[in-house]
């Protein structure tokens, strides 16, 4: 499995994802499942991925037009003129990917992935989209400021209670962390190390970039600390009485 | 979908079940999902269901004895020598109704049913089981206190991380609120009113018993209080530094 977030605040965008793939419980990798286009001044794209591992890669490589000799590559990534492309780009692909992969009258499901993609393109706004294995996808609102792929629903309660647009990037991280410990802790199908990185609204560069391990001091003061704060927090509420 | 959670104690068992059913999210009714059979100084035992709901009233109704005249019914749950014999019992209805229901050569997933099963008969411990659509079953321990069956993972992280044995009745159903009022706002498809039950270990009679519906006081407490605490719980970790 996989769990990644992406975050839409006022100063730009956050982006959370764990590293490990797994074909049962017994075969685990470690995989980047974030990917970063980035043209300075320009444009920053960022794409997180969720599901079958080759589907997310042959997703990526021909994004980056790996079937051309290295010399003639453009990632086409970097020419969409807008976001929205960019996510029907993406849309295309993977349906394009899966439709190749499943072999004729069998379920396409084995083959699903979806991604989240986020980023600015120089004249419009930041933006961030969820694209599902269908190939069509949705944008973040005000009302719904984030988007999750992968194991989602454990680290979920905490988003929704705690998420206010206001947040500053460190404030973010910090609640990505506690969403991403609870799923740690429950799904092992989700691992670390954790990749975060940080765009901020009309910077048109990569803001911030981090691989958290699980020897992350900060990291380890989140994990502790929530499990101590939790308790703390539930002690604070009156018992039931009979 | 539903929520139930079964969950041992050191002074006895305490159940919980939300009374949502569903078809489609346009056919949605209230059915207890909770049946208790007591024989007062001699026994407990309390079911809960999830899934289909025509495999657990089935299921239900045969142990019931219902396919007999009214007056030569006798719960067969009322005549199990054990615990054990109780659950295999449950195992097996629940084996049987499912091969009933599937239609030849079809899947019989969509029958599908678990259920958490507990209580005490006299001479023995108090016991927990959770019951496969299988018909197998397993028992909880001193590492794993707790089944939920149902929507389980929105409201696990609490209770993996807040249980504790030597809790008092009173603070198990806080805790067990907080878990439900996360699947709550999470998830359309359970809802209020709640069913609560605690057996008070070698009482061999039911303790308390309580609906708790959408006014209920107590619950609007800890709902509104606990995305309070939660918050203040998340501001008192210090902030991600660059």
């Amino acid at each position: 499995m996989t769990y990644c977030v992406g975050l839409k605040i006022d100063s730009g965008l956050v982006f959370m994802s764990d590293t490990r793939t797994n074909a049962g419980v017994d075969n685990i990798s470690t995989f980047r499942k974030m990917r970063c286009w980035e043209t300075p001044d320009d444009r920053v794209l960022v794409l997180l991925s969720a599901g079958n591992l080759a589907t997310t890669q042959a997703v990526a490589s021909l994004l980056d037009e790996r079937t051309k000799a290295p010399d003639e590559r453009t990632s086409s990534m970097l020419e969409t003129p807008s976001m929205y492309q960019a996510a029907r780009l993406v849309g295309d692909t993977v349906k394009e990917v899966i439709r190749q992969s499943a072999p004729v009258g069998q379920s396409a499901d084995a083959f699903g992935a979806s991604f989240i993609l986020g980023g600015q393109i120089r004249g419009m706004e930041p933006r961030l989209f969820l694209i599902y294995p269908e190939g069509n996808f949705i944008e973040a609102g005000e009302d719904t400021p984030f988007f999750q792929i992968g194991e989602t629903k454990y680290g979920k309660p905490i988003l929704v209670r705690a998420h206010d647009a206001a947040m500053s990037f460190e404030e973010t991280v910090k609640l990505l962390l506690v969403s991403f410990d609870s799923t740690l802790k429950s799904n092992l199908s989700v691992g670390l190390p954790l990749d975060v990185l940080f765009y901020g609204r009309d910077s048109f560069k990569v803001g911030y970039e981090k691989r958290i391990d699980a020897d992350d001091a900060y990291f380890k003061t989140i994990s502790d600390g929530w499990s101590t704060a939790l308790k703390t927090a539930f002690k604070s509420l009156p018992d039931f009485t009979r």
